[in-house]
């Protein structure tokens, strides 16, 4: 075996590129670390707004957690994962849940498949169901008839689905194409009979997928449609059901998935599934799904919580008060994506040196946001992300971005 | 773009191949469906002894559970769970635990590091971490310089480290070995001088590393070891770290994975560091680590409370129970791996249909043992994957091994 060896054993570096990635992205975490805002440990009073460093007694609010409707510290929540521990006397069946489940789990995929209209499918996150449900559509083995699909990523779709572009090469074709570049995805339509699409519905750094051109691609070429809409979840639909959902009937050509650790205010991730077949094949083969954990029980019972919130009018009116503060947001404080009615906003200074001033000097404030960079954002790009929620009050908001004006004119 | 693409999508399939999975473990799948044995709903009033179908009132054993203490039901365990939500009064803080980190979950990181004697960076599971780490071992980054090593797979090593090769391969150069087959790996080892060698510590499926041979090549060679030692954390070891940890000083050559979702009876998972650095270095860039969620408030309060049972008298009484049980079974029932101390035991039947068969009957009169077949176990070698528990009677494993021998004379 060792004759045959090659002499240089650096890879092709077709899909990813650890060296020119750390190049640039290790220095600005450095600066973000030297600036103190890595690592930071708290104590809270209020899991989003309270933020308490116990060796100095710095108090902050958090800008860039995504618990946007506040589910993550709602009393019912929190009571609701007690619930389960107490009802099961268990973390978890500590075996495969392709074998055996929990009536709660059970329960939990029943109840979220009635709220979004869809089979559910759970997972420890929604990172652990796109590693395994991925790579069967690549090989066309969801709902499907075994030959592989060209996989078509959007060039910001979330690491999370990049990261497999690898395992997917393994099976099939796995291209890149520009940002929402429906043109370049139909042209790729024409000259491939099957053809799968991965993307965000709501970005995580911004804006959201062309949906409305995507069903059209779908309608006429039959194109396969993978989208992560983490970041909608909960906050659009009727039912919290999300951007994708509520615009889109589940189809066999279509898996939404999501995390329940963003809006929903839980933890682990769903897939959602156009029929049953789907949900038993991907409980058999779906890589982690099968050989790695599930949900454990306290997120499984603080889930069910969450549904109930979900469906009753109490999630209209947390929907109605993120809103307001969006819209309250994009008033005091314009930035490119304003008016498009999501929660995140990018404040773009440019470099990461500026970003990591900038935060840095808004967390002495008092307020928490993230700066990121490259490779989280494109080069050049480097600023804050931000996320509003509708547990954030107007005089805070108000506060936070008069800050932000004050700070840039300084930069 | 589209003008070069290749005609045949087909991929190159060096390290996996759904199709040719699916032929082979797809029908075996169905067959253990269809005798019942897949997707059992249950509730608990015993989460590993007492599990009750409420449609039929049909109760069982849960025979490959791997809560191998019973610390998964322990009623401390789950009051920790319960502790730290009254607590936090939080899920989690929905931000990256690369910026914020809640005090509770720094505190498992002290205490875990403390009972192991390491750096404890923790995840969502095993598997995230194992996701994020491996590639930049592969690419020489993780306490390095920066020059690819060549990474050879055991061939038994479990799925998640064996679903990272596509990955690793995009940075350097990918092989797969013969299970413990050192001379193969020492070859290597003469012909690169730079390697590193992924393996299970306590084999899932039975069995465990070559350790003292893989120490020595380390010592000559400068062999890397990532480890995933998840089915012996708790089980061996003075304070539970396992099979690997108690036999291996920490050091910048050595990384070891670990579920706390097995033993130790929690979820989530962990890797052991030989330093700050690379602790650090990790939670910056070991991909899920930062970009995904991190183990829940609920499951840090539980590993809280099971840290506490480890520093105690009690986990050394929990391990004894175990292995009386290991022994008991190995005299009632000998198998290939009798004697080694490890609480996985294999019947081999042969055939995937024989194995269906026996698990079927046997979970009829009461013990859910899962079949096992190609992948999970080479083609062939069907059959039975138990594992053994500190808080199964003695009684049991009698009724058990008696149930197996009168089955298996019937096949």
């Amino acid at each position: 075996m060792t004759q045959s060896l090659p002499l240089d054993i650096t890879g092709p570096h077709r899909h990813r590129n650890n060296s020119s990635m750390l190049e640039v992205a290790d220095p600005a975490w450095r600066k973000a670390s030297d600036a103190g805002l890595i690592g930071i440990h708290v104590d809270t009073p209020d899991a989003n707004n309270r933020l308490v460093v116990a060796e100095t007694g710095h108090e902050f609010v958090n800008m860039c957690s995504v618990g946007y409707l506040g589910l993550n510290h709602h009393p019912a929540v929190i009571q609701g994962a007690i619930d389960a521990l107490q009802e099961a006397q268990a973390t978890w069946l500590v075996v495969s849940t392709t074998r055996i489940r929990h009536n709660l789990l059970v329960r939990m995929e029943e109840e979220l498949g009635e709220l979004f209209g869809a089979h559910v499918l759970p997972g420890t996150s929604c990172t652990a169901l796109t590693a395994g449900i991925l790579p069967l559509i690549a090989s066309g083995h969801l709902g499907d008839d075994g030959q592989p699909r060209v996989m078509v990523f959007d060039r910001y779709c979330h690491f999370c689905m990049s990261y497999v572009k690898p395992v997917c090469a393994e099976e099939t074709l796995v291209l890149t194409c520009d940002h929402n570049d429906l043109d370049q995805l139909e042209k790729i339509c024409r000259q491939y009979p099957r053809v799968a699409y991965v993307a965000d519905g709501a970005y995580s750094m911004g804006g959201s997928t062309a949906l409305a051109g995507l069903k059209e691609l779908q309608d006429r070429y039959g194109l396969f449609l993978y989208i992560d809409d983490s970041h909608s979840l909960s906050l659009v639909g009727e039912h919290g059901e999300g951007f994708v959902r509520s615009q889109l009937e589940m189809n066999d050509l279509t898996v939404i998935v999501a995390s329940l650790g963003k809006g929903f205010g839980t933890g682990g991730g769903i897939a959602m599934l156009g029929s049953r077949a789907m949900f038993e094949f991907l409980h058999r083969h779906a890589g982690p799904v099968g050989w790695s954990q599930n949900m454990s029980l306290p997120l499984v019972g603080a889930s069910l919580a969450s549904a109930a919130i979900h469906r009753s009018p109490e999630l209209g009116e947390l929907q109605r008060r993120l809103h307001e503060n969006i819209d309250h947001f994009d008033r005091v404080y314009p930035t490119p994506f304003a008016g498009n009615g999501l929660p995140v906003r990018r404040i773009t200074v440019g470099e990461a040196d500026d970003a990591v001033r900038l935060s840095a000097e808004l967390y002495r404030r008092g307020f928490y946001s993230s700066a990121v960079f490259f490779p989280i954002v494109p080069r050049g790009e480097a600023g804050l992300r931000i996320m509003l929620r509708s547990d954030l009050s107007a005089e805070k908001i108000d506060e936070f971005a008069d800050s932000v004006k004050d700070v840039i004119a300084t930069l």
